[in-house]
């Protein structure tokens, strides 16, 4: 099946990518209108974003914990904004042990509600501040147009709940978890992002800023890759989170969330896939090296294998473990195998026939340079060393093969009409007023929102692209997902 | 508040665990009815005990996946007994983003439904078996008497759903996955289990027989610590799973399910724990060793504190990377840090104060050994390579130590009589007739059920302890959780 070919990027990107979720076997349609299954090659991927990220919120001092999944409907609507924002979503339990509820109970959407509610029940003093806990698990929103990976009723993710004795702290650990992020999705998934705050209408329904680092997707749009908010003292009022200061004075916490979902495998697909399939970064990917012995008849078989298993055993000691697969599969042909390996995006592949057990070579085939480009042939007693160097290179080149599509993509508007024609096929990056009435005039015209303003920002001020007025910042607005 | 006093094992066994795994900061009892937060420290060691599975699923040739949270109601009917024993027990979302459902989904108790629809949309082939997936999750079932960890209605397992070409195969996994868990229980958690085959009416809905591992509690209740199912073609054939074999005739696959969930750190608990606290093994404690300095003084102070982060940093690069904990509080006292760390049940305690330093000692505390027969005073130089063997022989002793005692308070009944008293206060192994008749009657006459029938089996026959019929197998009978 994966031997299908997938639709171009260019010609039809939708489908390409719907087709490649299915056919590398990431991702399945379930039964249920809108869910996913997640097969076990996407859940591999999945758990080594998982150890990447949870390693620095462990690094940074977070502890991981499980609240509950039923959340009484009555505490979504403490918080007004939040409510209004995640009522429309919701799915209710009506019905527990053959009985109609006496109060409905809500899938959790997300966890602020709750997670306050044990908070005010946990904390009481300063010395309990602050309080750093992460939560992995699932979470239920009734989205309406749905698409796998990256907009799905059930989701999986990481949900951080934090409360702080200041405002300062759980605004500096909102910027931190914001930038733990930035750090996973270029070091690890090397997904160039652009970290910055959220405009007023793309805030967190409860918020009081909301943070976030956007990706630019193949086709150009972009999508909001993990968010970090600081809730300010909104959840704590809601919940009564309070505590006794250093003068014996009660206080309101100050609180943060930040999560980030399967929605990144998503932005991994679509910022390094290619017309063949799948392009897994090497530090991510479940299988970094696949062996595919080359044979004709027995004969040839029984010269190849035992050189084969050296290499493989050779690879698997390198000293990061590198994680190998060696393809025997008799049923189909090595043609069909790169073709199948490629689709499932193996950055590296081993290619060890007759002629080269004769060299004394193996030959190296990188994902990330189809054909002859990405072809060497290494000599055998040297293949660990080099097989980790040039997984180092694919890591680097896919990093800087999307940084620079995204500036290649990226471009300043001289004025309005340039600018909507810019963000119909790219990203314009502009001067801003930051008032929600240019924002919504904008969305109006072009379908593009503002998908940040970046931490980093020029100085000074300039004129907006929309209305004139004097503009405090400089912000980056495309299409999104 | 982990210094309150708990009430004695022997007063009040009960109120003694529930307790404890609130002052251990295991978990909390949430807002809805039934449901638990699992606290850090308790998710802490839930991983720990994720981590020691999820080694040995994938030693096995399993792979995880995740399928949807939510499952169609006409799913469940599919297999009777299936529905008969989950429906009561049934959370049912009836609105989804404001709307009625035409049709009500179910929040699952378990999975084999929906990963049986699935498997059957995979499997077409003799080439695609056997297929053997696990999930690591939460699950919803409504029950009406619950207590932490052992019986909420939200709690976190694995599920292993696995399809075979034949029944042989599927048996012998049924075997292998019961045979993982009792390793688990037995090298990691230091909890000795009996593992055997469930009675007829003690097997899960759904399947053609059920396997467990039964542990003795420390109140010499049994637990039901796992259980894997061979589940025949059942549910093959209820979601028609069907493959093509060598000879390109259609065949039903045949099925397993296993699963280990939240409840076993319920059996860790009451295993190992005293009057004192917690007592954790320490392959699975999330902290090893904790150091409490100890001083009176500023100059004291600055006398101790340089040797034990010293010695810290020497037990963390041990070659086991042992997990260790330095309280440096300065507002409580180290007697109450003591009696803090007992309660958590850290396995081995480390003090270091200015007698110490002059003798260049440190002194041992074991958590399994309260009082002076465990305490020891180790040359400083040899503090890592000691607290290494210490931590294997609390490991060692943990176990032996609820061997001793299961064995000490199970007996064999000379006839019905000494049977019903047994029972009341121990475990009861004997002949037993197999007969739901029989089974019936004796939880009628003492609450005590059929726990296992163990897969060693002294061999011959014998009379039933009930009926005196002749009896083909030796069963142990207790009162369980």
């Amino acid at each position: 099946m994966t031997n299908d070919k997938l639709p171009s990027r260019n010609e039809n990107f939708a489908e390409w990518y719907n087709q490649l979720v299915i056919k590398a076997q990431l991702a399945d349609y379930a039964p249920v209108r809108g869910c996913m299954v997640v097969r076990p090659y996407g859940w591999a991927l999945w758990e080594n974003i998982q150890q990447a990220l949870d390693k620095r919120f462990k690094a940074t001092g977070h502890v991981n914990a499980a609240f509950p999944l039923l959340i009484p409907m009555s505490f979504l609507e403490k918080e007004k904004e939040h409510v209004e924002g995640f009522s429309p979503e919701l799915a209710v339990v009506t019905i527990g042990g053959g009985e109609r509820l006496e109060e409905p109970l809500v899938v959790r959407p997300t966890s602020e509600t709750i997670i306050g509610y044990m908070y005010s029940k946990w904390i009481k003093s300063y010395r309990d501040l602050p309080v750093l806990i992460n939560q992995w698990g699932n979470v239920v929103r009734w989205e309406m147009r749905t698409k796998l990976f990256l907009r799905t009723l059930e989701f999986y993710w990481q949900e951080g709940h934090t409360a702080h004795a200041t405002a300062e702290e759980a605004e500096q650990e909102t910027l931190q978890m914001l930038d733990v992020y930035r750090d996973f999705a270029v070091n690890e998934a090397a997904v160039p992002v652009i970290p910055g705050f959220k405009t007023e209408s793309e805030k967190f329904a409860g918020a009081v800023h909301s943070t976030t680092i956007e990706a630019m997707m193949g086709d150009k749009r972009a999508l909001q890759s993990g968010t970090s908010h600081f809730l300010g003292q909104n959840f704590a009022k809601a919940f009564d989170i309070q505590y006794l200061d250093r003068n014996n004075e009660l206080q309101h916490v100050w609180t943060t969330s930040w999560g980030l979902s399967t929605r990144f495998i998503g932005a991994i697909i679509m910022t390094h896939g290619d017309d063949q399939g799948l392009v897994l970064p090497p530090r991510l990917a479940p299988t970094q090296i696949v062996i595919v012995p080359i044979y004709r008849n027995d004969e040839e078989k029984s010269k190849v294998l035992p050189v084969v298993k050296q290499v493989r055993a050779e690879l698997v000691d390198h000293q990061r473990a590198l994680r190998v697969h060696l393809d025997t599969r008799d049923e189909v042909t090595p043609g069909y195998k790169f073709n199948d390996w490629e689709m499932r995006g193996i950055p590296l592949r081993v290619e060890i026939g007759p002629k080269d057990v004769a060299n004394n070579t193996v030959a190296f085939a990188r994902r990330d340079m189809p054909g002859k480009a990405g072809k060497t042939f290494i000599p055998r007693d040297q293949v660990a060393i080099h097989a980790g160097e040039i997984l180092d290179q694919i890591q680097d080149s896919l990093f800087n093969r999307a940084l620079e599509f995204r500036n290649a993509n990226t471009h300043e508007p001289k004025d309005y009409a340039e600018f909507q024609e810019i963000v119909q096929n790219g990203w314009a990056y502009t001067w801003f007023c930051n008032r929600t009435e240019c924002e919504d005039r904008i969305k109006a015209d072009t379908k593009a929102t503002a998908r940040c303003i970046p931490l980093e920002q020029p100085g000074g001020e300039g004129k907006c692209i929309s209305c004139g007025q004097t503009a405090p910042v400089k912000v980056y607005f495309a299409k999104a997902y």
